[in-house]
C-alpha cells in the first residue's frame, strides 16, 4: 500500500518499536487499505485534502494500539480493523481541526492542510472523517465499542475548548495541564486500548487494564512528545524543534520552568507565549531556562512514571507477543526523549 | 490545652514537620481550643462520644495545611481558624463513618468507638461533626471557602461509595484505585490547602497553586500510609503492621504485587482478602510478596513522584517560613516509609 508507516528513530529506538509494527502488520495492512476506502468520496475536494494528511506519514500508533489489544485478548475475528481505522480517522479529525483552531503552519513536516486548501476545507473534512470513523463503529454493532468511542469523542472535544483557556496561560498548575493532557490525548490512547479487548469479549478486569494501559501511554506520549518540541532531555536545536514555542503553548517543560524560574525568567516566558513577542535568539534562551530549571528531565521522569504506570496494568496478562510488544511500545515512546 | 500532637517519628523524620508544626503553633492553638468548644453538646454522649476520638492524638495535618496556606498568602486575620476546624471535623466524621463501614476493631491504638459506644452512636456523632463542620464555615462567610469545602464533603462521600465496589476486588487498577485515593483523601487535602489560600485572598494563579499542592500531598501521603501498614519500604513486622490486610483493602502496594505475581501469589490475595480467609502465617507471607514484587518500592516511589507535583505546584511562591515548612511537610511524608 502507499501508506508508510515513518519512524524516525535511531537503531535502538527501532529495536523497542519493531514488535508492535511486525505484531500488527496483518491488520494494519487491513487498517491502511479502509483508510483509503473509506476517504473515497463522490465530492472530490474530500479524498484530496483527506489523504493530503494522512498520507503525510503519521506512525499510526493509536490504531496498532487497538489490533495489538484484540490480539492479546486472543481475538481471531477483524472487527478490531474498522475500530482501528474509526480511531486513526478520530485522530486525523482533531488533526485538521487543531490546525484551524492553533492557525498552525506546518504539520509532519508538511504546510499545513489549512493553508494549501482552507480552514473552511480543513473543518469539514475533518467532520466528514469524523462521519466516517462513526459509521465504521455502527458497522461493527458493538454498543460497548460505540459507548467507549463516543465518549472519547466528546472528551478530546472538551480538552480541545479546555486548551483554549489554558493555552496562553503560564499559571498553569501542572495538575490543569494533565487534565488538558488527559482529555486531549490520553482518552483516545485509553479507548483505542480498551475497544481491541471489547471486541474481543475480554472480561471486566482486562478491559480496564487495556484503559488503563493506553490512559498512561498516552500521557506519556504526550509528555515526551512535549519534550522533543525543545529537543529532549538533553537538548539540542535540530529542525524540528520550537513549533510549541512559537504557537505559544504551554506545555509540561514550561509549567515546569515558569514555576521554578526566576521573576526574570517569568517575564521572558509571558513576553514570548503570552503575547508572541519572539526574537531572533528566544528559542535558544528558552532552552536554556529549561535547561537549567531541569525541566526538561523532569518532563522526562514524569513520562517515566506513567510509562511504569502502563506496565503495571498490563502486568497480569499472560506474556504473549502482543502484550510483549506493547510493553516495548512503552519503552519506545519514552527512550525517544534521549 | 489537652490536645496533644502525636508524631511517632524519628528524629530526622521530626526535623521535617517541626518547621510546619512550629510556623502553624499559635493558629493550631485556637484550632484545638475550637475543637474543644464545638464538640460541646447537651446531648451529654456527644462529646464524649467525639473527643473519645479526638484525643486520641491524631496528626491535624489537614488543619495545619489551611493555616500554613493562609500564612503563605500573608493573611493576618483569624477567619482561617474556624476553617481548619472544619477541616478537622470533617476529617473525624469520615473517621467515625469508616470504622462503622468497615466494622474496623481500632483506630489510633485504641479500640475503635463504635465498639466503645456503638454504630449507630458512631454514624450519628460523625453526622454532628459535620453539621458543626458546615456551622463553622457558614460563620466564616466565604461562600468560595463554602463552595470548596462542600465540595469536597460530596466528592469524600461519592469516594467512599466507590470504595465499597473496589475494597474486595483484587482486580483493580492503579487508575481505580487512584481515583479513590483522590475522592478519599486528596480531595480533603486539596481544599484544606485551597481554602487558606482564599480566605486570605489570593489570587486565581495562587489558589490553583495551593489546590494542586494538596492534592499531590495528599495522594503521597495515602500512599505511604499504604506501605507503612506492611512495615514501610523495607518491610518490618511491627505492631502496626497488617491492619489493611486483616481488613481486606486492596492498596497500591496489593494492586501492583497482585498484577505482577505468579497465578498462586494471586489465589494468595484472593483467598486472605476477598474471601477473608486469613491462616497464621500469611501476613508475614503477604509482606514477603510485596518484597519480592517490589511493590512496596514501587509504591514509595510513586509516592514521591506526587511529592514533587506538590512541590512543583508552591515553587512560584516566595520562599518564606510557612512555604518552606510545607515542602518540607512533603518530605516528611514520604520519609515515614523508610
Amino acid at each position: 500500500m502507499a501508506v508508510v508507516l515513518s519512524f524516525e528513530e535511531s537503531p535502538s529506538e527501532r529495536a523497542l518499536i519493531s514488535p508492535l509494527v511486525e505484531a500488527t502488520a496483518a491488520g494494519m495492512e487491513q487498517v491502511n487499505r479502509l483508510v483509503i476506502a473509506r476517504t473515497s468520496s463522490d465530492v472530490e475536494l474530500i479524498p484530496q485534502v483527506a489523504r493530503y494528511l494522512i498520507d503525510s506519514g503519521g506512525k499510526r500508533l493509536r490504531p496498532m494500539l487497538t489490533i495489538a489489544s484484540a490480539g492479546a485478548c486472543g481475538y481471531r475475528g477483524d472487527a478490531e480493523v474498522k475500530l482501528a481505522a474509526s480511531v486513526e480517522f478520530m485522530h486525523t479529525a482533531t488533526l485538521f481541526h487543531d490546525d484551524v483552531v492553533d492557525e498552525s503552519e506546518t504539520r509532519r513536516g508538511k504546510q499545513a492542510a489549512r493553508l494549501v486548501w482552507g480552514n473552511q476545507e480543513s473543518v469539514l473534512v475533518g467532520d466528514f472523517l469524523l462521519g466516517q470513523a462513526f459509521k465504521m463503529m455502527v458497522d461493527v454493532g458493538s454498543l460497548e465499542a460505540l459507548e467507549v468511542l463516543s465518549a472519547a469523542a466528546a472528551t478530546i472535544a472538551e480538552g480541545e475548548v479546555m486548551q483554549l483557556t489554558t493555552a496562553k496561560n503560564t499559571e498553569t498548575t501542572e495538575d490543569e495541564y494533565l487534565d488538558v493532557v488527559r482529555a486531549k490525548t490520553a482518552v483516545l490512547f485509553s479507548a483505542a486500548s480498551e475497544v481491541g479487548a471489547i471486541v474481543a469479549g475480554a472480561d471486566r478486569g482486562v478491559r480496564a487494564a487495556f484503559r488503563s494501559f493506553g490512559a498512561n501511554l498516552g500521557i506519556a506520549f504526550q509528555l515526551i512528545d512535549d519534550a522533543l518540541d525543545y529537543g529532549g532531555q538533553s537538548p539540542t536545536l535540530g529542525k524540528d524543534v520550537g513549533d510549541d514555542f512559537r504557537e505559544g503553548k504551554v506545555t509540561l517543560p514550561v509549567v515546569l520552568a515558569y514555576r521554578r524560574g526566576t521573576a526574570a525568567d517569568r517575564d521572558f516566558w509571558k513576553r514570548t507565549l503570552v503575547k508572541g513577542s519572539i526574537a531572533a535568539h528566544d528559542l535558544e534562551h528558552a532552552v536554556a531556562l529549561l535547561d537549567r530549571t531541569r525541566a526538561l528531565r523532569d518532563t522526562v521522569e514524569r513520562a517515566r512514571h506513567y510509562g511504569a504506570m502502563a506496565r503495571d496494568a498490563l502486568a497480569p496478562l499472560p506474556d504473549e507477543r502482543f502484550k510483549v510488544a506493547l510493553l516495548q511500545a512503552v519503552s519506545f515512546c519514552i527512550a525517544r526523549a534521549h
